[in-house]
C-alpha cells in the first residue's frame, strides 16, 4: 500500500486533532458494574469522569478512589444529588446503572435527560422498553427528543449476546425461518454474588422456595432480547413465552471455590424463553447459569437460507462484557440522533479507540 | 406479556400501513450475483426492479426472466443505456454488480448517484475505497452529499465475514490487543468457475503461471477488510501486507463433481493479509478456498480483555451470502443520511422484514 494511502487512512484514523475537549461523564450508581465502568474509564484516554451518583449512605461523601480501591483520589466525591450533580458537571453523558427495571430507573433517567446529558443504561428492561412499559418508553423518547440527547439501554445480556449479535447474524441470510441463541455460563468462574442469585448450593426444595418468595428471580432480559430481534425482522409475535426458572441439578459434585455442590442439589439455573408466531416457536432463548457446566458458550444457530451455527467458545464474561458494551456505547450514543434508541438501531457496535474523542463526529 | 403489549410491539414491528409505495431497484449488472439478487427481490413484498442494464450484447434487449431462467416475463428489457434507464425508471436504489474494482466502478456508480440514486454495489474495492483511491472515494462522498444519496459497497467479504462481524465482536472487549479472522472453504461446494478462479486441478507451475500473468487473482477485498477493522478501532496502522497467493497442494487425491485433484496438484489458494502498527501483526486474515478441506469455517478471535473466540462452521456460503447481505442493507442505505458509507457506519445489518417498506423511516 502506498504511503500516502496509509497516511490519508489514519487521517480517518483519527489522526486529526479531537474535534473536542474531554468526553465527561458521570457514574450513576456506584455498584459492582458502575464501579467497574468507572475503573475502566478513569483508564482511558480523551474521557474524564467528572462525578458519582449513589443512594448508599455507605458510599456517599467517599471519594470515587476508595470505593473502587484505587490509591491516587479522583477528585470525585460521590452524592445522593443527582440534579445538583448533573447540573454542576454538565456531563456529556451518564453512565446509569442501578437496577434491572424500567420503572424504578425511569426517574433517575429522566432527571440526567432534563438536565441535557445522553445516558447509557445497564438497566436490562431499558434494552427493549417497548414491551414493558410503552407509555414510559414514549415517555423517555419524547424528553430525550425534546432536550437533544440519546438514551440507550444495554450490556452483554440483554444488549449484545442473545439480542443484537444474532440479529447481525441474520444479515447474511435470504430467509430467516427461526432463531436460537443459547448462553451457557459455568458459574464456578463467576463472583461469589453471582453464585449465590442462581441458587447454588441449594436443596431443590430451597430452591423451589426462593423462586416463589421471589428471592431468586432468574435473567432479566430474555423477553426484551426476543422482542429486539422480532422487530429488526419485522415479525409480528403472537406473544413471548418466558417459562419458569428451573433449578438445574447436579448429577454429581460439583464445586467452585466458594460453594460445594453434592449431587443431587441445585448446581445453578436454567431459564427458556421463545418467541411465538403463527403458533410456532420461532425464537428460543436458552439461558443456562451452574457450577460444572462442562462447556461454556455462547451460541446462534439460524434456521434459513443459509443456515448460521455460530459459536462464541467459551462464553463471554458477563461482567467483563457488560462493562465493556456500555463504555463502548459511549461515543456512539453521544454521537446519535436525540431519542430512546435501542441496540439494533445504532451504528455497528465496536471496541472504542484508545482516545474515546477520535470516534465522534465521524 | 399483556395483550396491549404485544399489539403495540406489533405495530412498532411494521404493523402500521407502510409509509411509501414499493422500493423501487435498478439492477447494473445482471451477472451471476446481480441475476441471484434480481431473483430474489422478485420474490419479496414491498420491493419492485424497475429497471436491469448491461453491457453484454447477449443480454441486451431480453426481459429479465430469460437470463434469469423463469417462466413468467419480468416486463423488464435489460439495457445498455445505465443513464436512460436510471433516469427513466427513478429507482430509489441501484443494486451494482459489475467489477471488483473501485476505478471500473466509478463512473457507472456515479451516473446513479447524479441521477438521485442510492447505491449498494459488490465492488469489493468500495467496500473500504479510502485505500484504494481517496480522491475517487472523496469524489463520491461529495457527488453523494450533493445528490442526498447513501452509497454502500458490501457483499460477504468483503463486507461482513471478515471485517463487519469482527468488528461487531470487538464491543465486548475492554482492550483489543489483535484481531485474527480466518475463512476456509471447501471449494468442492462452490460453483464451477470458483473452483477454476482458485486453480484447482492445475499443477503448481501453471498455478505459479496463472498468478504471474494475472488469470489467477486471490480473494479482492482482504487490504479493505483490515482498513475497516482498524478504522472503527481507532488503531493508525504503519501498513497493510497483502502476501503473496499461495497454493493449497493437495495431500491425497481430493475431488469436486467437476475437478479431479491428484496429489501434488493444487487443491485451492491461500492467502494472508495482516495490518501492522508498531510493527507488529495486529489483525491477521486467512483466507483459504481449496478443494478437500475438511471444516469449513468463519472463524474470529480477539485478543484482548476478554479474548473472544467464534466461530461459524460450516462457514457461510459466499453467493447466498453476499445476494442476502445486499439485499438486506437496501433499506438501511435508503435510510442513512447522504454520502459514502462502509458498513461499520450504518446500524446494525439484518434480515430484512417479510416486506421490505416496513423498515423505512423508522
Amino acid at each position: 500500500m502506498r504511503a500516502e494511502l496509509v497516511e490519508r487512512m489514519n487521517t480517518m484514523n483519527g489522526e486529526e486533532p479531537p474535534k473536542r475537549s474531554e468526553i465527561k461523564v458521570v457514574i450513576y450508581g456506584v455498584g459492582e458494574i458502575g464501579g467497574r465502568v468507572a475503573k475502566l474509564l478513569l483508564k482511558k484516554k480523551g474521557i474524564r469522569v467528572v462525578g458519582a451518583i449513589d443512594m448508599s449512605p455507605r458510599k456517599v461523601g467517599k471519594d470515587l478512589a476508595e470505593l473502587l480501591g484505587l490509591e491516587e483520589p479522583t477528585g470525585v466525591t460521590v452524592s445522593k444529588d443527582a440534579a445538583k450533580v448533573i447540573s454542576e458537571t454538565k456531563p456529556d453523558i451518564v453512565v446509569h446503572a442501578t437496577t434491572s427495571f424500567l420503572k424504578d430507573a425511569y426517574s433517575q433517567i429522566l432527571t440526567a435527560v432534563e438536565h441535557g446529558a445522553n445516558v447509557v443504561s445497564t438497566t436490562e428492561e431499558l434494552s427493549y422498553p417497548y414491551i414493558v412499559d410503552p407509555k414510559l418508553a414514549e415517555k423517555l423518547d419524547s424528553a430525550a427528543k425534546e432536550h437533544g440527547v440519546t438514551v440507550l439501554g444495554t450490556g452483554i445480556n440483554p444488549g449484545f449476546l442473545m439480542d443484537t449479535l444474532a440479529i447481525t447474524l441474520t444479515a447474511v441470510c435470504q430467509e430467516v425461518y427461526g432463531i436460537e441463541v443459547k448462553r451457557v455460563m459455568n458459574a464456578a468462574t463467576r463472583r461469589v454474588p453471582f453464585q449465590k442469585k442462581i441458587g447454588a448450593g441449594l436443596t431443590v426444595e430451597e430452591f423451589t422456595e426462593k423462586i416463589r418468595t421471589g428471592a431468586i428471580t432468574g435473567h432479566v432480559g430474555l423477553e426484551q432480547s426476543i422482542a429486539m430481534i422480532a422487530a429488526a425482522l419485522g415479525w409480528k409475535l403472537d406473544k413471548i413465552d418466558v417459562e419458569p426458572v428451573k433449578p438445574v441439578v447436579a448429577t454429581k459434585r460439583v464445586e467452585s471455590q466458594a460453594v460445594k455442590v453434592e449431587a443431587g442439589r441445585v448446581a445453578g439455573l436454567r431459564q427458556q424463553a421463545h418467541g411465538i408466531m403463527d403458533g410456532e416457536k420461532v425464537i428460543t432463548l436458552d439461558f443456562q447459569a451452574y457450577i460444572g457446566a462442562e462447556e461454556e458458550y455462547d451460541s446462534v444457530t439460524i434456521k434459513g437460507v443459509p443456515e448460521v451455527h455460530e459459536k462464541i467458545s467459551p462464553c463471554v464474561h458477563g461482567d467483563l462484557g457488560t462493562v465493556a458494551v456500555v463504555v463502548n456505547m459511549i461515543p456512539k450514543v453521544i454521537d446519535a440522533s436525540p431519542g430512546l434508541k435501542t441496540m439494533k438501531d445504532l451504528p455497528v457496535p465496536s471496541a472504542t479507540p484508545e482516545d474515546m474523542r477520535t470516534y465522534l463526529g465521524r
